[in-house]
């Protein structure tokens, strides 16, 4: 008789492996499917790398274009880039900063691979519309949501209107202070495609069944890292309507005192979207106090109301190391936009398989170029409970205050 | 006398932002640095992503070749197509499962950009040598250490030897259950563009000073996140030494009792080199017992010895949805390096920057195919603290056992 345990003798050493579990995971992506009624769900390392993923799922890559707007965080475009793929942008709806459909209509072409609206703020964009838009083209919807994960669009929640959807926990409705993310969809093979972006080889092995797939699992797709981290975003999870709710009573105050105010337009929320209010965003109409938003805003900042000009000034303040980025602004008039080179020799803008080479003008996109220099907002941290009605009457007060002393900030 | 705050006068609310403090990040930072030496650190959300943060630095993009090494993890030479350049692999040195020198001069060409050697194991690779033929082809060296954060060549840390340096906190000999991971580097010009991989741009803004660097903060350079994550790593480092010669007193009398066993071949330690043991790798011979790796392997998990076939099967079993990937082996043998075609349209091998675009073969890299048929390792957790002579000698025990047994383990 043997005494090998592979022929069923005794072990020698007890199972004590020190496997790093990711039942965590597991949890968060059961919730997050369950919270927004879509089918899959994969937690990444990032809101960035849920776009990429997506992305990468529906094939984007050298000589496609895909349609996004300039009127985001970096991150949005820079999955675009990171796919090799060339950004077409359209412009913006005044009224939600999200993508403006007529605008999007008109700059499809053949080579649109993709459309990827923002949920800027947290107001989903025109989903349904884009949706209907995309498959009348035969491409697909990847909604950028990382900023409007408790959003719903006339009862249906975000997560579950486009083809994919890309969630962050960095700072986002539903938080982790670690960062992290996932994307979603009701489609397998978009599912599935989307592991290859950065999954580890044996955990692609693991859940995919597509047999193309499961060729590519070896090199764990691109052989990139985007485990997942902010696991601890399952607690938020479990309150993240509460808190969005509380967040929406404390914005509609908002609305309701600053609409009352000259030269402040407080955000429009377009009928049957339930908007997450990741920030509360107002337009400053310079001409009605002859103050620009700057000035206006250094006033607020000095009052200890921290309004920040988002896309100006690229979310300046937080990390002690922050300075705020001067060459800021709408996505397609940044340094790289303008070198249309990013990876050298021109790549992806330039590559010699992009039909028709893209050209980032200043005056393409007149709303996003003129709301950058009007907008002002208030971040979550300022909008969530503990923050309630007492907190948001300050605001009110110290912006009352700054607009009374209005003629003390004209510059000489 | 006017009452705004911003003119002199009173608050109105107290400055309690929740900004997100990095505090945690700079001390690691400095820790790193005076670990190892190296002037300049940067914390970044994996080692992958310091890899990449590395080629970015060094200017590698499309039509570059850099050259590196087949018989590692995904993640060194997915870094190289992260950036559009192409892989050309060299063989490895048998005794160290690191680069071979020989080859790596035999495989320079005008076209190559970097040279990526991996301390595979923990066994730093011949950096002082490729160090030499990199200056003289005016080229740079960025070295894999992400298994290798603790050794050293000739008393001088890993960190502190190539012009940058990739760790990784994954599980590895400095080590956080989060990830995360650092690039290292002595040149200042090579730090700050390191950034532009994928920094939050406020950040490039607050710590570079070259203006070529500054212009492209804005887009966050790539616009990828790297947030750093795994920041409790400086835990680990406080004893990192200790835990490693902890180990290497582990690994050594391991080698001293499997030397005895016909058949085994102990991992080989360059004179002059500390070895970090983030594996411990022996050859198998078949021949001597008529009874292949995978036989003796299964033998060995059998008794409760985790030995794994890491370049074959991927790493396999790290998370509970893992599979063996069946395709694993040496990189270039890997699905898509067959088909030469990551992002779309042969993207990056095929470009049509590409001078001469690369060909993958069995046979190219006779030492790293020979070596995956062979090889068979332990990881750290077996061989760290707690764990002691008296664990080593129960898998001696497993070993043995499994040896005297061997007969019945030969296959019909």
């Amino acid at each position: 008789m043997s005494e090998l345990a592979l022929l069923g003798g005794p072990k020698t050493i007890d199972d004590a492996h020190n496997l790093r579990s990711s039942w965590a995971q597991k949890g968060l992506e059961k919730a997050l499917c369950e919270y927004t009624g879509a089918r899959y769900a994969r937690c990444v390392s990032s809101g960035t790398a849920a776009l990429v993923s997506s992305l990468f799922a529906a094939g984007c890559g050298p000589g496609d274009e895909v349609l996004t707007v300039a009127y985001t965080w970096v991150a949005t475009v820079g999955a675009v880039l990171r796919v090799n793929a060339v950004p077409v942008f359209a412009d913006i709806d005044p009224r939600t900063f999200t993508m403006d459909v007529e605008d999007a209509k008109r700059k499809i072409t053949p080579q649109t691979k993709a459309i990827l609206p923002v949920d800027f703020y947290g107001h989903p964009a025109a989903i349904p519309e884009l949706m209907a838009l995309a498959e009348q083209h035969g491409i697909v919807v990847i909604e950028d949501a990382c900023q409007a994960s408790t959003a719903e669009v006339r009862g249906v929640k975000v997560g579950n209107l486009a083809h994919m959807t890309a969630f962050s926990w960095s700072g986002k409705p539903i938080y982790s202070s670690a960062g992290g993310g996932a994307y979603l969809t009701n489609n397998r093979r978009l599912f599935e495609r989307g592991l290859l972006a950065g999954q580890h080889p044996t955990v692609i092995a693991g859940l995919a069944t597509d047999p193309e797939v499961l060729q590519h699992a070896s090199m764990g797709g691109t052989g990139d890292n985007m485990r997942a981290v902010g696991l601890d975003a399952m607690a938020q999870l479990l309150d993240a309507d509460v808190r969005t709710d509380a967040r929406i009573r404390n914005c509609d105050y908002l609305t309701e005192k600053l609409s009352e105010i000259p030269g402040i337009t407080p955000p429009f929320v377009r009928p049957g979207v339930k908007h997450a209010y990741h920030y509360y965003n107002c337009l400053w109409d310079p001409k009605v106090h002859g103050v620009s938003r700057d000035r206006f805003c250094q006033a607020l900042n000095a009052e200890g109301v921290y309004a920040v000009a988002y896309v100006k000034d690229a979310n300046y303040r937080f990390a002690p190391e922050s300075k705020p980025v001067q060459a800021g602004g709408p996505i397609h008039l940044r340094t790289i936009f303008q070198e249309r080179n990013l990876y050298g020799r021109g790549c992806p803008f330039l590559c010699p398989h992009v039909k028709n080479p893209p050209v980032y003008r200043r005056g393409d996109l007149p709303v996003s170029e003129e709301m950058t220099e009007r907008e002002f907002a208030f971040s979550q941290p300022h909008l969530s409970p503990p923050c309630d009605l007492r907190d948001m009457q300050l605001v009110v007060d110290a912006i009352e205050k700054v607009v009374d002393h209005i003629d003390e900030l004209k510059e000489a």
